[in-house]
């Protein structure tokens, strides 16, 4: 990292324009992502996030508490489980299997650089800490989430072996971008990976 | 890196043992992988590696060019497909499956901490000319091999599927280290992600 001249803090201010609360926290997420992303979780820092958001650290402390709870909240921001409308209760399973592939997809890499799973698994695979944290949220966020909504049985297992189809396809085409994974369709991706998913889903694997 | 004390050439000189030609390529490699693991392809130095092999770095570049070089092998060995040994070719389709999740456990997580795979997921994921090598390595080694083994069909997308699979199932599982994926034995990952990869293998997707 490079020094910058003058005072960080007086940089931050003098950048800073007047936001509202949910602003300043939604543009201090985005750019966290965007710095865990480009360093991964130890090589962030709250002082770079903090200039990327426009806003002075200190408000970075009071909404996230530290470093950790901004990672925690900016990979909640994308990890948070496919919503009702996204996947109905209802409907056949290859089209709900479709549909958590595509929810996926759109969260992970709906535009441009797949920026919150690159923040996810750089930080992870750099930085036990980041690891344990994506663990948590796994078990804190997903989990209950498929609790609910999945059939019952082994759910940590089932919920486990759903992320690892979804990330392992992320890796190689986001990442990787081996083909044909890197440029086929949402429609292309149920059609390939959702038996797998719907298996996972509502089977037992005994 | 903190600079080391006295000339480089020199301490490797003297921590040099008398090596069979062998001996000294496989302690690069494995040396490679180490450091790969810890500072991604980016930040690995051929000095670094020279050091922990204990060889002059004149001898990496006379065996492997340069880091580029020396990353795709280290890789490679690490890549090379399941030998008939491994995966039989006769055998019950779910048995094959079974050989193939085993054949990837060996290979990546056998002891310890899973150095070749953290090697090329933070390569990959920090390193657009790292994810591009590992492209290479699937389309020179992976699918020529798997044009021999599989049946006819999409070979690249049969392949990008088994790797996405045993991808996602490695980076949950030694990464992130999730339950109950940490922990399982390769029996009972054979029998959760065994019917996926067996129709990956097997069956047309369309």
């Amino acid at each position: 990292m490079v020094p910058t001249p003058g005072p960080p803090a007086r940089r931050a201010r003098r950048g800073r324009r007047p936001k509202g609360r949910g602003d300043a926290r939604e543009d201090i997420l985005r750019a966290a992502l965007h710095e865990f992303a480009r360093r991964g979780y130890e090589g962030a820092s709250v002082r770079e996030i903090s200039r990327g958001a426009r806003v002075d650290p200190a408000l970075v402390y009071h909404y996230f508490g530290d470093k950790e709870g901004l990672f925690v909240e900016s990979m909640r921001a994308q990890m948070h489980p496919p919503s009702e409308g996204e996947v109905p209760a209802k409907g056949s399973r290859s089209e709900r299997a479709e549909r958590v592939v595509r929810a996926f997809l759109d969260r992970w890499g709906g535009r441009g650089e797949p920026t919150p799973l690159l923040a996810l698994m750089r930080s992870a695979s750099s930085d036990p800490e980041a690891a344990a944290l994506v663990r948590d949220l796994f078990a804190r966020q997903i989990v209950p989430w498929a609790a609910a909504s999945l059939p019952s049985g082994d759910i940590d297992r089932s919920v486990a072996l759903i992320g690892s189809t979804l990330f392992g396809v992320a890796f190689l085409r986001y990442i990787v971008r081996l083909e044909p994974l890197a440029s086929a369709s949402a429609e292309d991706l149920g059609r390939w990976i959702g038996p797998a998913l719907l298996r996972y889903m509502t089977e037992s694997l005994d």
